[in-house]
């Protein structure tokens, strides 16, 4: 299995909602399916998919899914970015879980929970900095 | 904001099983702090941390925690390579949620869960094929 994930798919109550929020971020939806909201990432693509339908279309009972034990991890090519995003987040309707601060591992971070309850770290690491295009290698931080 | 995803983080409760799971179909770790697995994807780290862990860093209550509203995609060039790579998971430890078989949208994709309810979609989509690095640009499928 190579070493990719080429969708990320995040179940949610209301689509609408769950879109306007990323929207507010200052994402660019792209053409989808109907019941589907997609966002092009970098060599990747992050969709918005109801959760009784995604349910549906796994095969399990709604209420087997859970959220928040996935953390999607933007990261920043400055500590002032970070306090920035995390500003925007909530005025976009992101519930703060962490502020800013120092991490354990030696960067800078904070968490933020979409209005799904779908969890974000919003982070600076001094030890693996960004390409130019924004791609992320890690680095062994900490 | 960007449109990126720099880290995926996935929530465990046993870290070397989880850990075991994904070297099982063949992936190679990074080196990395103690308390964290990453291995390294195209401009992205998918990590393996600890639910404890992970909700002390996060600074929210261990049960808050759950897992499978997120789905993680990998893509594949054929149908053939989705068979072998959902038998090769079963192999592995994967529990089949969806067997192999055509997806409304036009492709073909079955999902399985790894050993800590995490759960993957392993799809071909021929309306976006995948860049020679394996790299995924959406092209509106379905």
């Amino acid at each position: 299995m190579e070493q990719r994930v080429s969708l990320i798919t995040l179940g949610v109550a209301d689509l609408a909602n769950a879109a306007a929020f990323y929207e507010r971020l200052g994402w660019a939806r792209v053409e989808a399916p109907d019941g589907v909201i997609a966002f092009d990432l970098i060599g990747q693509t992050l969709g918005l998919f109801g959760l009784s339908a995604l349910a549906e279309d796994i095969g399990v009972a709604e209420g087997t899914l859970g959220r928040g034990a996935v953390t999607l991890g933007h990261n920043l090519r400055t500590k002032e970015e970070v306090d920035d995003l995390m500003q925007r987040a909530e005025a976009a309707g992101a519930t703060i879980l962490k502020p800013p601060q120092a991490a354990y591992w030696g960067g800078y971070h904070g968490y933020f929970a979409d209005p799904e309850g779908h969890i974000w770290e919003v982070a600076h690491n001094p030890f693996s900095p960004l390409a130019d295009d924004g791609a992320f290698c890690w680095n062994g931080y900490g």
